[in-house]
């Protein structure tokens, strides 16, 4: 088994007082074996590599908890649009024209930026997702993968399918870095029936489900038209609650829906930056935490962010609820919390999210040793308010250095840039 | 004179339609002497220097019109609370402990994080602003700088008197890369004698003011309780428009507010980032620029933002208006206009923040060959929302390179971290 000594500043995202100026981390294998101060790692512990980085500061993967990876191949090619001519005219059409390597490069893409910018883990909902299991698998990172699924005729049988393939395929594997969730697309986008049917299949699975819920004020509308409750309180009747659902958006909620997802554990993927994007309104995020909803954060597609950087993305979720609620709302390790152990939790990843003994050892380093971090009060403030992408050093995932000093171990960017322009042009031709 | 030939793509800001795929820029001395295709510069130009990224994209260098540049010793040293506790039982202490030197250090870590993120230009509001231009002047940047004056005894006469000095001492110093303003701190904190002499000083001596204005609720309250009218109607009403007048932040405007800076030419420096952290409000943007009225961007200090970079501060700005008002909101070369051309307006700089031959020579280069560039399809759309601070390779002002390949040419960075952070931690010692 590998074993690597890391030495820096290590905040292990156990506690806001938990931080180790000059701390060690051992890691075993696919584990952290120690966590502590320098000289910790326990006697007799031979590393093969030592990563001595005393400006860097050490922390748990960022986990991205809500994404449509390929969605880069669209990345500003329609801006600036209202939501429906964006969907209508430009995001669909460009869709349907991509193939299943389309989708492999454009992952591809994906995994090369969000490993750039200390994102180790992501929950993807997309098509072809035997090539994004693929992607990932190459790239080394972990991954939550569900088949987006439109549930009505003709398409929702083959999409159905699908998702049952990519479990029987890619659950658990790579060295159980895949796990796979059911992805039936929205409420709007879904008969009742065939939600009722996913439901069964995961439970008889034990996987989880990814949905998008109350993502924009629409979305409410119709479906108080068509069934006269919201969108929580139809998923609610229908039986969807109860396992692990992940709920991605979640923004207009009620009284009741909080209390409904609070009971039935329903966790929510935030995407503040595209929600700001597409207009589509503010989570109420403070809320559901107060009422004991568990919250991480996503990035949605490139096509409505556009960047797939979790420290930006931290940011805005901060100075978002900050201007709509309050200025001590979503604190920095708050925030930071979402990034890192709370979005392990809306992944229902036991072992994964913090940096303490037995866990996976997903973790990254920050160069702190640049003027943007100087002088050094807060380091989780800084590590929200100030950091970017490319002050991550270092990028482990499940025991295995897949970034070092910035270079990628694990993908041929320069191919994967080349692929996904020339396929992006491509497709654009054949509209 | 020194001449240099810059190649690659080029994007002058003079107009959505104008860019160079394959562009030239030559250099002369501080103005440039040519901008085109390859090929364009002209015959018998012969460079001392070529700097030849094809695969970087050339801009005006950005420009931040409203910061307290030294506030970078208090980066992170007061996050996440509440306006008044923060002032009172922060910011104001620690500023009271800061002297003339700690201030020259840090405008120059404030300095050297600007230059890092593609910062060009700054308008700086602060105390010891000798100090400030020194540091400007060593960096070799542009700045605009305003001595900022609470306006009621028993201070204001010497901050008036140090204004003076600072403008018979720097105004159109350094190559004239410093001008000088009044910087009257705003209208709850001054007089209104004051304000009226603080414009009869401005005429007099030709330069422009720079005052907050609207920043929050409770200022329109105080102002409305003391005068029975609004912050713009108040200033008007004792004549302080006119002339050159940049107010920061103007979040809280009625239409005639508004009616009255477009007459007036009140220009604005508008802070997303610090208004959403302070929990200010949102400045009315889109409807500012609709009447006619001039916006430029700004970060604010670093213990509102907490950094002083600009391509986050882009993103902040259109996101903030999409989610407020529409998803066509500020699109991105509107956004690039209010980081370029837009602020040397607000700046009443007649020569700067635009790539056209007889401009001074003050522009930025951003490596576009990384993955969150692509695909290439919308390049306004990538540096408004995927590019960060660390994607700007080269920086040149005033026809000087001070950085190239990431590398500070006129600043020991090392040095300025290390005084930054002593001197923070020494003053909240004192505390």
């Amino acid at each position: 088994m590998s074993k690597i000594l890391i030495r820096g500043m290590v905040l292990p995202m156990t506690g806001p007082n938990d931080f180790y100026p000059e701390g060690e981390v051992a890691l075993e294998g696919e584990r952290i074996l120690s966590v502590g101060e320098k000289g910790s790692a326990p006697a007799g512990f031979i590393p093969e590599r030592i990563l001595d980085y005393p400006q860097d500061i050490f922390l748990p993967g960022l986990i991205n908890t809500h994404t449509h990876a390929a969605m880069t191949l669209l990345r500003s090619y329609a801006d600036d649009l209202p939501l429906m001519p964006w969907l209508e005219t430009k995001v669909w059409p460009f869709e349907n024209k991509m193939t299943d390597d389309d989708i492999y490069w454009g992952t591809s893409l994906a995994l090369c930026e969000m490993i750039r910018s200390g994102t180790t883990t992501m929950l993807d909902m997309y098509m072809s997702m035997d090539k994004v299991a693929k992607a990932v698998l190459t790239a080394g990172t972990r991954a939550v993968l569900a088949r987006g699924m439109i549930g009505s005729a003709p398409h929702s049988g083959k999409a159905l399918a699908e998702n049952l393939e990519l479990i029987r395929n890619f659950h658990k594997q790579g060295e159980s870095r895949i796990t796979v969730m059911f992805g039936p697309h929205a409420p709007y986008t879904c008969s009742g029936e065939f939600l009722q049917q996913v439901k069964a299949e995961a439970d008889r699975y034990g996987v989880g489900i990814h949905i998008h819920i109350a993502e924009t004020k629409d979305e409410i509308e119709i479906i108080r038209q068509k069934y006269g409750v919201t969108s929580v309180k139809w998923l609610d009747d229908l039986g969807l609650f109860g396992g692990h659902v992940v709920g991605a958006h979640c923004v207009h909620l009620t009284a009741e829906d909080i209390e409904i997802m609070a009971q039935k554990n329903v966790r929510v993927a935030h995407n503040p930056e595209s929600n700001m994007k597409l207009n589509s309104g503010t989570a109420p995020v403070p809320l559901l935490q107060t009422k004991g909803v568990i919250v991480g954060l996503g990035t949605d597609g490139a096509s409505s962010n556009n960047n797939l950087e979790l420290f930006g993305e931290m940011r805005s979720a901060s100075l978002l609820q900050k201007l709509q609620v309050e200025s001590t709302a979503l604190p920095a390790y708050k925030v930071l919390e979402m990034a890192t152990v709370g979005g392990a939790r809306v992944l229902d990843l036991e072992d994964v999210g913090k940096l303490v003994p037995g866990f996976k050892a997903d973790l990254i380093s920050i160069n702190l040793d640049q003027p943007h971090f100087y002088p050094r009060f807060s380091l989780p403030g800084h590590l929200v308010y100030s950091a970017n992408a490319a002050d991550v050093r270092t990028v482990i995932v499940n025991g295995k250095i897949v970034m070092e000093e910035r270079n990628l171990l694990t993908l041929d960017e320069k191919k994967i840039c080349y692929e996904a322009e020339s396929r992006a042009k491509r497709i654009v031709g054949e509209l």
